[in-house]
């Protein structure tokens, strides 16, 4: 109870940045303003989604801006792992993976617990394939490795060279920086629409020089830095600014259980801000309390720190998660995140007993070496050259922990794991056996937030006023909702945003 | 899948009621108004939160206006049971049931899975009685019985004597309209705030001589009709205006499943049109996307129905629910509201596969008569001598469905369900073994929508720009979210509305 009072902490007794605009909800009437800059397409946020859209726009010829409130670009794309599912990719194919739409969108439906709007989802099905390409043809540095993910039912995800959202990310900003109708803004505010007499948005108020402030209780009611300039979109505005995994007022409105000091994998630009000013001018909330957990973090480390890689694919994909109190497992570690993060919030408590993930050598063979280097350099994933030592160092019970190890592993040896039903057909043999073994605490951290405002196939904004498109606005990535419905795939997001990005690419291009 | 597609369906083709300040999203700006008339107070909404509102600002000599979009006044309110959860009643005292915050925010947390809203759980517990007495005060008919309520932990919800809402929504109506000082105005229908330079709500736009329109797609939207008029509220507005159950296009994007054919308990005029309104002049949308149902109504009645007592409790209490595609069972029909919803929101799918609740004529012997009498008089629960009749009827697998049959009644008879748990201590031995064997159609209906606008104890709703109050606006009721979380108790609903239109009043005549 006490953390829920939290979210009516008196927080702010100041004054508002956005002006009087603001203050009464209103958006900005074109007619009064002279716009500074025109541009034919604004494009809101520097993500995966922003940068695709950019990139549709720019190959078209038109003047593009991109702001970003943020002094680097990139946002939480560029810090994710980067991993996205293409189903029916030629990776895929050449694996001889079978995919289908009936089963990536079951997958979908079955974490998101049937609330997913299937519509979106089918244009990821149908053209994720499009936005890998036209990641890769801009230098977008994809592996070629399958990765099978956690709630997907079969091999989908394309993998990145290095292990992160960078890979796409730098490639597509060099790619667009070099082009003279391509204009970036960082530390730039998206502060509100401008909007003509017939409801069309026609351009942004920012702030530039804009100094993010982290230390703020909410930087977008708080911070008043920067200066003002509005800029003419001729064509449209492209809103592609995330998600609000770190905005602490929020989110706790949403669920009241996340306390301010819950971590975030997320960079803290990650708030709610111009979501709620596309609700002024009638964006639809959608599914807006449904947040997700990444189960496979440090407790030990800020964020998404350097051992979520190590975690997730060397302890869940091919170990097992033990409850050290007991020394026994207690999921399935394949599951579906929220299954996942419900099962460890439990075991967690109220007393930091933090799950560990426990796995071998052979598991850290068998993936990128990229994922392993730093946990291991740095000690994060302790190596023991017994399972007792091991057992002796989390102050397990020696004697429950190696029976359940050997339980593990014959679940693996016999393809059947009987106790929780992970599914082991892509284990390749690997269980807890070759010396040195690992282990490493993990926990759930506030990773996406599945809900946002209402955008049909288009990746057009829909109006509560005349459930049509409002002109002139576009959107695409996490700050829209209702694609992953009350639980995100894993893979999943970085579609979306690219998928949706390059729509509303060729929407402002057509 | 295809339910989904529904939620895009392209629903408008014509004008926007709103005019032109709806199509930029700004509410009005009342330096370029002048009102029509002139009240202290304006509540919008007749049902329990409006009408206790009103009852205290009338009873401190403010002049209030009471306006309605519908041609009579209540709401819901006035078609609901009127059950009133009140912690430490008189009544409940008197019968010595004994009661804590603790047991009534634990029960209210349990149900909502611990996202509800516990400062506001505090203020119902700490205010439903001072609530209950001020509805007494103007001639509520309450009934000092107390009744025992699903999900509740002890006795503590007050009955209303003829078992409805009226049973309070008449008498404070009648009391309010004896007054000089308060107006009510029914078919006037609430379009815009007013709001002045400073960003504070000093009135409303409506329409009078509204004609509500269950016919069309979109009231909200689609309306045009009524004649405009501006209503100046020195002291403020009061939103009262209730959940969105009937509100096909945005009920159904917060849960896709809900396809336009699934009916409501509602009244037809519980939209979300005032809602989103609120939205625009920075409102903040809490825990959206939270529909509860009733899972145990007829599609083929209108609203409650006559036949959803018969179906709860012949059908899922002593009978069988089966799937007339496979006729077989697929959930524990004991189980709670929303899980059962799912089951059958799983089975309906999009063509409208409705389950079949199955029971024998011993299940009709054990429960009240009022509950069976219309339902087989007038044919909704159909006989047939032979469970072949029944399957061919329903075009069933008769070969599948009476071994489901003779499964179900071996369950019932060595007192254990392996396939799906019901428990079956209390079935009394009752199977499905005397003829006549009944079978009625059954389906979730959309019954309560737990998301809404934030608000504060005090009532007053909550700016997205600033974190603090927008001045002159309260809410209360079921246009408000949080208090209820993921899933309201029964009896708080009407708890809720009479204590948070109760404080609301407080503030406004303070």
């Amino acid at each position: 109870m006490k953390g829920n009072e939290l979210s009516r902490r008196n927080f702010i007794k100041f004054g508002i940045a956005g002006g009087a605009a603001a203050m009464t909800g209103a958006a900005v009437a074109a007619e009064n303003v002279t716009f500074d800059e025109s541009y034919d397409v604004v494009v809101i946020g520097t993500g995966f989604a922003g940068l695709s859209c950019a990139t549709k726009c720019a190959a078209a010829k038109l003047k593009v801006l991109l702001v970003d409130k943020m002094p680097v670009i990139g946002g939480n794309s560029a810090i994710c792992g980067g991993f996205m599912a293409v189903p029916l990719s030629k990776y895929q194919k050449a694996l001889g993976h079978k995919d289908s739409r009936e089963a990536f969108i079951g997958d979908c439906l079955k974490d998101g617990l049937g609330i997913n709007h299937v519509d979106l989802l089918n244009v990821i099905f149908d053209r994720a394939r499009d936005a890998e390409e036209l990641v890769e043809s801009v230098g977008g540095k994809t592996d070629h490795r399958i990765t099978f993910e956690s709630g997907h039912s079969v091999p989908r995800s394309i993998a990145t060279r290095s292990g992160t959202g960078a890979d796409y990310v730098m490639p597509m900003y060099e790619a667009l920086k070099k082009l003279p109708n391509v204009t970036f803004k960082t530390r730039c505010k998206f502060d509100d629409f401008l909007m003509n007499k017939e409801g069309r948005v026609v351009g942004i108020v920012c702030r530039e020089g804009y100094k993010f402030n982290a230390e703020l209780e909410s930087d977008d009611v708080q911070n008043t830095s920067g200066t003002k300039k509005t800029f003419e979109a001729k064509r449209g505005v492209m809103l592609a600014t995330g998600g609000f995994s770190r905005d602490k007022w929020f989110r706790q409105i949403q669920d009241p259980r996340v306390v301010p000091s819950i971590d975030s994998t997320n960079h803290p630009g990650a708030t709610a801000g111009a979501l709620l000013k596309a609700f002024d001018i009638g964006a639809v909330p959608v599914q807006i309390s449904w947040l997700q957990f990444l189960p496979y973090c440090s407790p030990f480390e800020k964020g998404y720190g350097i051992s979520s890689n190590i975690i997730e694919h060397c302890g869940f994909d091919y170990g097992m998660v033990v409850n050290p109190k007991t020394g026994k497992r207690f999921m399935d570690e394949h599951a579906g995140r929220k299954i996942k993060t419900d099962a460890m919030l439990n075991v967690i408590g109220n007393d930091e007993n933090y799950p560990l993930a426990v796995f071998d050598t052979d598991a850290i063979a068998a993936i990128n070496p990229a994922y392993t280097k730093a946990p291991l350099e740095q000690g994060a994933a302790k190596p023991f050259s017994t399972l007792d030592e091991l057992a002796d160092h989390y102050k397990m019970d020696k004697a429950a922990f190696k029976a359940e190890v050997e339980r593990f592993n014959g679940f693996v040896k016999n393809g059947k794991d009987t106790d929780f039903g992970k599914p082991l057909q892509y284990h390749k043999g690997i269980s807890i056996k070759t010396a040195p073994f690992y282990a490493i605490p993990c926990c759930p951290k506030v990773h996406h937030t599945m809900g946002g405002l209402l955008i049909n196939t288009k990746a057009q904004v829909i109006s509560s006023k005349t459930h049509e498109p409002i002109p002139g606005l576009y959107a695409g990535g996490e700050v829209t909702g209702g694609i992953h419905g009350a639980s995100r795939l894993g893979t999943v997001a970085v579609a979306d945003a690219l998928t949706f990005g390059m729509v509303a690419g060729e929407q402002l291009s057509a």
